[in-house]
């Protein structure tokens, strides 16, 4: 094997800071993982993703700049063309950083960037559950909706690299609180915070639920899952209600964009098993038929990987 | 000029069918009007559309083989890359007719079809409203809400040619009941009559809705903007809620594509004063900022010929 077929993907996640060394097939030869607590100035970050590059590059007996590039999938908007992060949701201290020029610098070598949502549907695109799709959504579940489109092979950015905002699509005035500030989001439905306060509602002293979430020592979407897979009829009532909004949201997407794939990810999309028989149900029911017959609706395959390996992706596809 | 300077577009709506001679800048140098009602059969719609064309080209000193090309809109799902009408919505006996195929034998030249909608947004994009845009999307506003889609200069039609769907994006299960038999449909919040519900519940003895619609015989959504335009404070209420449903899925839209343009067309668009203030105030309150501030929103240029010319690039487009 060439030192070149050597690839570094980064999943720069508001915890943990995942450095994974990709070989050309897309499997993890090693990782790094670093806390963003200690990591969180941008010069701190280039200093210890090149640092842990460098370490793993040397591990399978490299230079740093003999890699194929590094990839780093930032968590909120980034100008992926220019290599800026324009800002970052849950990490203060990061504003039109040119972090792309800052890594190539420091590493000597490639550098590429792009928005943690548009990485996780490259990702599973190229390597996972997306594979052949000509017109793929990739949506990841979690406290938030993340959205990443990809139209003939190439990630959708829009006029000003905010495209994918998925989890703001909305058309209702009234609905919950999302966490933008407006109401009725497609996030503020299918959400961490719309679980719980599902899970919450349908929480019966000495239920599964309740069961479950005193011995977890809070009520969290994995409890309600749990509680659902065991078979209690309350949990899997919330998770057909999120099912259900899931594709309400899901026939929107189908009647605009007319994927030939849509593949879910993220921590919620673990229980897939729950929520998944009325998602398709609501989609049959609501989105135009050629729409829904047109795409396969898929559970991500690359899980905790999906991260590092959708940021080494990015760095294939822009050689 | 050369004879191949001249392109014929046509225009295939549920009352008539508008034929145009239309020279290399866009200039519509005659036109033909036929009722639907008379070429309902793809036969006659094929003898019909290809004897005008003859007609126009003759009086134009050529004959129909040296016309650049003749392009058709048509209102239904088309198979555009294989030139297939799939059906139509409100004219019967349209079952995947491969109509470019049909009307090139007939007339002797180069024909390409798509939907109005596809077309519409294609025409302004080229010569109208929507001149230099890179990503673009075009509404047309009336019994229904048309969307084409343009990314990159180019038509998105989707993986069944049945993308851009956008009068059918929602994100609500209740919401009024649309025609396509779902609830909540962007189309049944803007749509005529989601503005004539409104205009009877604003409608008051003696008030000007209610005296412009007796002299007319009915009410009608240019009653209601006459109304409006008249200073009538009923009417412009209406025209401020149609406007506040439109900004907030206009809002939906430039979350998910972050546009550089928006052209809204279509009847109801000759409202734009009495609506637009209302509009942009929702857009600006409800869509992300990067997202609102990309997008020029903006009213079409093209006007009645919008279906004649938008036929007509998508001759040029394709050469």
């Amino acid at each position: 094997m060439t030192p070149r077929a050597w690839t570094v993907g980064v999943d720069f996640g508001g915890t943990n800071i995942k450095v994974g060394l990709v070989g050309p097939r897309g499997d993890v030869a090693a990782t790094r993982v670093m806390e963003t607590a200690r990591l969180r100035r941008p010069d701190a970050f280039v200093d210890g993703v090149a640092g842990a590059a460098a370490a793993l590059a040397a591990s399978v007996g490299v230079p740093a700049r003999a890699l194929r590039g590094i990839g780093v999938g930032a968590p909120g908007p980034v100008d992926s063309e220019r290599g800026i992060v324009n800002f970052l949701v849950n990490v203060p201290g990061w504003r039109r950083v040119p972090l792309a020029r800052l890594l190539a610098r420091r590493s000597g070598c490639r550098c590429v960037i792009d928005n943690d949502a548009n990485l996780y549907a490259l990702g599973e695109w190229r390597l996972g559950a997306g594979r052949g799709a000509r017109h793929m959504i990739g949506l990841t579940l979690g406290t938030g909706v993340g959205g990443g489109i990809l139209l003939d092979g190439r990630v959708y950015r829009g006029a000003a690299g905010a495209a994918g905002e998925i989890g703001h699509m909305r058309l209702t005035r009234g609905g919950p609180r999302c966490g933008c500030g407006q109401r009725g989001c497609f996030e503020a439905y299918v959400g961490t915070a719309a679980i719980l306060r599902a899970g919450r509602r349908a929480m019966r002293p000495g239920g599964a639920i309740a069961r479950l979430a005193a011995r977890q020592g809070r009520l969290t979407p994995r409890v309600i899952g749990r509680a659902a897979r065991a078979g209690d009829a309350a949990a899997r009532e919330v998770w057909d209600g999120i099912g259900q909004w899931l594709g309400t949201g899901l026939a929107s997407l189908l009647n605009v964009f007319n994927p030939d794939c849509v593949v879910i990810g993220g921590g919620v999309a673990n229980n897939w098993s729950s929520f998944g028989p009325a998602m398709r149900r609501a989609v049959r029911a609501q989105a135009m038929s050629v729409a829904a017959t047109s795409a396969r609706i898929v559970r991500g395959r690359l899980g905790d990987r999906a991260g590092i390996l959708g940021a080494a992706v990015l760095v294939w596809e822009t050689e």
